[in-house]
């Protein structure tokens, strides 16, 4: 698998939809490295344009991957180092395009099902399993800027449990789309 | 499905394998809340054997489904509704049993795979699915504690994604876990 994931900080919404910057959870870059590391994920981007919170998300990586918390827990340090921070989707993209010699596919994650471009939970695994190279983003607060949806080569069909409710945290929401597109069958 | 969560507090191990009373995390509760939402758990409980730790647990719920959150976001006074506090896992499995008329098969979680009572997701979803009542558990900080895990009709198996890492945060293996058993087919 050539995939990615990347946590869009902006442009994203707040509750009553204007757009916004939101700032970093920190618990976030711990759950989505952890999961990035356990389903071969190989890059987590962390994307926002602010320096002061590119630098505590830097912090964070840091005491992880070199500091206290390296020696202290082995398992956190592999996770972390998989995080690279970066001020825009774009720059994302370019480094991708940069590894991968091709640009990835950009398949965005939404909480309501889209009309035009969505993709099935199977399609986007059948994407995925082919080898292609992709990013899948995940937007934080009240969820990703149409702008960026509008980008996207492809919009995820929003996860349904076993109901209509449909309002997971981002930690949680990528954990299950992962689980969905990158394991391996068993 | 007749399907239950456990957040368990104590009895779990720390970092060194002694057992310890782990403390709340506020924003494992939210999570969980969310998640039980979504895959019609009936009712979520949260563990812990300290009044003060209860407290807090009960503050969270209160702010949340009568305080000021009830009509920030009536998403999460929803969740929330959903979480029960009780000081041991015998009182969630008899209140339980009172509103079930039997006791519920006991589904410890845990990052090893078992050799004894374990229990692949296949066989557990097959469980949920027949409308057995059960009680899926998920300890806090460096896992379950034995006694706990003794005295489960079933360990689930591990996560696995798509290697050998096993190092999730909680909120994300729950979810995953929750997903895997409790989603409807599509």
């Amino acid at each position: 698998m050539r995939i990615y994931i990347g946590l869009v900080h902006y442009p994203v919404y707040n509750k009553n939809y204007q757009r916004i910057a939101s700032a970093i959870t920190t618990l976030d870059l711990h759950d989505l490295a952890r999961l990035a590391m356990t389903y071969h994920v190989k890059r987590f981007y962390v994307i926002t344009p602010f320096e002061e919170q590119q630098r505590l998300a830097r912090r964070v990586q840091t005491h992880w991957t070199k500091g206290f918390g390296a020696e202290y827990n082995r398992h956190r340090k592999e996770a972390l180092e998989l995080v690279e921070v970066v001020p825009s989707l774009d720059r994302a993209i370019k480094a991708i395009t940069e590894t991968e010699g091709e640009p990835p596919l950009l398949i965005a994650t939404d909480a309501s099902k889209r009309k035009m471009r969505s993709v099935s939970f199977e399609g986007a695994r059948g994407i995925i399993r082919k080898r292609q190279a992709a990013i899948l983003i995940f937007g934080t607060a009240w969820g990703l800027d149409e702008e960026v949806i509008a980008s996207a080569d492809y919009v995820l069909d929003p996860i349904s449990g076993s109901g209509g409710y449909n309002h997971l945290s981002v930690r949680t929401a990528a954990a299950i789309i992962l689980d969905r597109l990158a394991r391996t069958p068993q």
